[in-house]
């Protein structure tokens, strides 16, 4: 994808144009996060990161929606390894066009339902059925026009992290304290990168993010591989950090945002704005883009997970089996809580999302 | 302890009178949390409970202070465990009064250097001294003296649990959803006790309190050995829980609480507090004496702990060795956000402290 251009010869994209790749840390390139290689794909294993830099390969779209489901990857990883699971079906595929789509349904029913709260998930299957569609009626080489859809996808996702992160490092300040939510993905991480460039010196506050420690085994690390000065905490400490006056933003990525501008994100994003508010703090997250289909706060389902993971902690018992627990995974922050919505355009009011095509 | 009198015989103190000794769970009875038996101090080991009822043996007091920095106990266990470490002085002590003396404050230092927030332990070991050398001026029994003082102490904290815990369960309606952090000890437990022989139900929700989980540990197994209906969160769920309309109430112990109303307890309680009074849910927090050495909250001297505790869960790492980290244990909540303060003498106001004599 390095040293290609979107829009054609000597054009360069604003991926391109500002070293996005160039910043990123191993976790967050995408041939990390997740790729096609050979009839498997290959997905980067985040429960062993940061101890090890290794992979889950899968060979069927089974295989896939169980690593999904058992967290070996989240943020972007979910959608990536999705779209290239239904190249399993596609690469080499001897299937009647109907026989395939049918298939091709099927795999994009059973990995919806891996997440039911990811709604970029759900959008980019359904782009890349249509692309299958497509090329079915004029019997074209449906796994290379997917494989194309993808990394096209893909090229203009990372153009979008460049325009959003580029916005938001324009608002931050040399020498702000930043305090940021599970693992911010491309956007978020990208704009403590350009406000490095620029010149200003920051450092993040990471909550470690119970129950999978995404903060501590994550952000955590790829900030200190980007020499951005981190400093990891528990997630019952933002608000104590606030108060000792070390917090000038909050930054979160958003897992969906409504047109009405309600963000959802991973348990915790609310109580922390909500503390940040108190404190005279501006919270900003960032879209990925706009759902239409997800208009105000009641078109939001919540993923309720087994609340026996509550009681684990890396894999050790932190209670007795008799004790009842709770896994709400996501939680919502109403727009009187969000100062900013990062996107493509810059900072907008999470009051007028509506009125942008694109976020 | 049980069914001794505190005023005489024939009067029924109000821990006797309402039963409140057989309401506590394993690890709230005194015995069970610190004792002298023998030239040794048994502290229960509350780092392997709710796994294992076992307990740690100490021959001096350097394994006593060492006991308590290694969170071997917390909570009322740190002064109770201190208050006995003196015995091993005294018990068979051959020294000459002088001697003892030295030998006691050295010991009252090292101890209080355990904890430099909890004056309850500071108060407790102090009033000690002062009888160890009350009975030294007439040549009394200093260790049956001591012993007996410690005895009449916790028969009077048990007597004031019942009394706040009883202000307290007066404020529980049937059906509340109750928020806690942290382990509350007698004070918070016996209030939900007490709520539920009303004829009151009651729902709690335990944060599991990182980096030590007491609210896994503790409060959780504690509250189900007591038959009240618990469900254990990460410390990232509580405002979520209150968005649902399940929580009603927000209730804590206090480490301690300033003239002014700043109420000092584990890390956490501050943001906990803060998403209450966004949802309009009551704050209590439990007083356990006053204390006229902290005034305000310049008073008050947050510790510090060891930054790499925050790295570990149970033992293992979540992240790589170079991450850095802050380990504050401890908030202050000021009195804005502090609806009641439990005292002795029922729910005070925490701008109207000061006129209390006695909390």
């Amino acid at each position: 994808m390095k040293g290609e251009s979107v829009t054609g010869i000597g054009t360069r994209s604003p991926a391109q144009q500002h070293g996005t790749y160039q910043l990123l840390p191993f976790v967050l390139n995408p041939k990390n996060i997740a790729r096609f290689d050979a009839g498997r794909v290959i997905i980067g294993d985040r429960r062993k990161y940061p101890f090890e830099q290794s992979f889950v390969s899968c060979r069927t779209v089974a295989e896939v929606a169980s690593a999904i489901e058992g967290m070996v990857t989240q943020g972007s990883g979910p959608w990536l390894a999705s779209v290239n699971a239904l190249r399993l079906l596609t690469f080499n595929s001897p299937a009647n066009p109907a026989v395939l789509m049918s298939d091709l349904l099927l795999a994009r029913n059973r990995l919806v339902r891996t997440r039911p709260t990811n709604t970029a998930m759900t959008q980019r299957l359904d782009q890349m059925l249509g692309v299958a569609k497509d090329v079915l009626a004029t019997n074209g080489d449906v796994d290379a026009a997917i494989a194309a859809s993808i990394e096209a996808t893909l090229l203009g996702i990372y153009d979008d992290y460049t325009l959003r992160a580029l916005a938001m490092a324009d608002l931050i300040n040399d020498g702000d304290g930043i305090l940021t939510n599970c693992f911010g993905e491309a956007g978020v991480l990208l704009s403590f990168a350009f406000a490095r460039k620029q010149g200003k010196d920051v450092t993040v506050y990471a909550p470690e993010t119970r129950p999978y420690f995404q903060g501590a085994k994550l952000t955590a690390p790829s900030l200190h591989e980007m020499a951005i000065q981190v400093n990891l905490i528990t997630d019952n400490m933002p608000a104590h950090i606030m108060s000792e006056g070390k917090v000038q933003k909050y930054i979160t990525a958003a897992d969906l945002i409504t047109l009405d501008g309600h963000v959802v994100n991973k348990i915790g994003t609310f109580q922390n704005a909500i503390s940040a508010h108190a404190h005279d703090i501006p919270f900003f997250a960032f879209a990925w883009g706009r759902d239409d289909s997800k208009k105000e706060r009641c078109d939001i389902v919540i993923e309720e997970r087994d609340s026996a993971e509550i009681k684990l902690a890396l894999g050790t018992a932190t209670t007795i089996d008799a004790i009842s627990a709770r896994y709400p995974a996501f939680d919502i922050t109403p727009p009187n809580y969000v100062s900013g919505v990062v996107t493509v355009h810059g900072i907008a009011s999470p009051y007028d999302l509506k009125t942008l095509r694109t976020w």
